[in-house]
């Protein structure tokens, strides 16, 4: 029996929910990429990373940002000497870690991230606008629900890994 | 007035909304991931490419399977070169256009994916587990409306890359 025939049997909804999670987020990423690049010659992956920054005006790790980037695609050292060398972050050692850098938003970097963020909203709201707010509410519901269970199944398949 | 202020002003829920809507598919890749590398020594991307040439017996044309490819990370050269390495897929001339090279699984890659498939299956239902069946189909709704949405904005934004 091949992939479509089981899809169609079984398990549809589950199968049939997962692609549409992918390509919603898909659509959008795509939607927010084209237009940071066209109207503010950045990435995806730079803006995520200066967002999780503007979050943490004391810096993060890069361990930290790692683990706090939200889109894939991009290697945080390679992302963060970019925005280095244009003056929108910078690194400092860390006082209680020699080994570690801290990396923060400078004051520049800060004003650059908050006028795309206020664009990248704008985006947002016109990418959901398909949908009314008590929809939006529902879904917001829903996503929680799935969040939830699905983090705690990440986190046990951590450990299924070193066992 | 930054950020975290303005996220929870104005346009909360549609931030929020987006912000969980690429959580939930950041725990779920993360967790098929994991289990495809430890129980099948082998990645999403490349799953991702032998579930794409599953469904097209015919073989696909390399920027088709770009196309068609629901995860980023992954370029689709380098994969269909890992594959044909391991005997899972193959080239073939496209009989109508000399340049342009058709991938196709071949019976080995056939065999391997549908093993894989299965209990991918298994693992996508027992991610949206944390939901019954109407929260299931409320949510398919909630994001085909999001989809049909998304897409079209999607393929707009490429003419205002072009203009």
């Amino acid at each position: 029996m091949d992939l479509e025939t089981r899809t169609h049997a079984e398990h549809a909804d589950e199968l049939r929910l997962w692609l549409r999670l992918l390509s919603c987020s898909q659509h959008i990423e795509q939607l927010v990429s084209r237009r940071l690049r066209v109207q503010h010659g950045t990435t995806l992956p730079r803006f995520d990373l200066m967002a999780q920054l503007e979050r943490h005006p004391e810096g993060l790790l890069m361990r930290e940002l790692s683990a706090r980037m939200m889109v894939s695609g991009g290697n945080v050292t390679g992302i963060t000497d970019q925005l280095e060398a244009r003056g929108d972050v910078q690194r400092l050692a860390d006082p209680s870690d020699r080994r570690a850098w801290r990396v923060q938003l400078t004051a520049q970097g800060r004003r650059a991230f908050l006028a795309m963020a206020a664009e990248h909203e704008e985006w947002i709201v016109e990418a959901f606008a398909g949908l009314n707010p008590s929809e939006i509410k529902s879904l917001l519901k829903l996503l929680s629900k799935l969040k939830t269970h699905a983090a705690s199944l990440a986190a046990n398949s951590m450990e299924e890994t070193t066992t």
